[in-house]
């Protein structure tokens, strides 16, 4: 029952599309990334995900339409569909997932952390 | 999956301790809340709570301490555990925690919100 400082968390860390751990609550794991790019075509079959940005504008592409997604905005993305993040500059992000989400969901490529680290 | 706007859906109510939800994932659901004052103390049987402060600064009481968390801090409050939210000047949140969480967990008061709106 601490405080988390999210800025203060995101200073530990540079890397980009590896999600780190700084919450667990009922099923789900609370995560900031850092994003830069484009990252991989996938979904994931049974879980939802919320994405909110604390920096910079992300691009969530659709397989029929693309969504910006500026900071002070979240967005979800149901269960089944396909989406691919793409950041023309740094993106800081907190993610909302079940525990059980794989960060490139159906797909396997060595974008894929299999066991997130917590910060 | 409409990109979500936080201060454009804290523009829309002004009311205190009155969770409005803003989207649903898994088994969640996500609410904005703004809190003047002293809540209720009370405890949730089954469900973890995450509170993420927008704007102010909120005090998180619990029977063994007390727990400043501040504009862009997090606090998990795990299922059982009995707190009190105050907040001395108006603190904007928002909440994540499951579909079946009462606002008031165990207690029954006038602060009973039963259904929540969505804004």
């Amino acid at each position: 029952m601490t405080p988390i400082n999210l800025s203060q968390k995101l200073s530990l860390f540079s890397d980009h599309w590896s999600p780190k751990i700084v919450g667990e609550l009922n099923d789900s794991y609370v995560k900031l990334v850092k994003l830069k790019g484009e990252f991989i075509w996938h979904h994931h079959e049974n879980e939802d995900e919320l994405f909110l940005v604390l920096h910079g504008t992300l691009l969530m592409k659709f397989r029929d339409r693309d969504v910006t997604v500026r900071k002070g905005e979240f967005i979800i993305v149901p269960r089944g569909v396909e989406h691919m993040p793409v950041a023309r500059e740094e993106v800081h992000i907190i993610l909302l997932e079940p525990k059980t989400t794989l960060n490139t969901g159906d797909v396997r490529s060595e974008r894929t952390v299999e066991n997130p680290e917590w910060v």
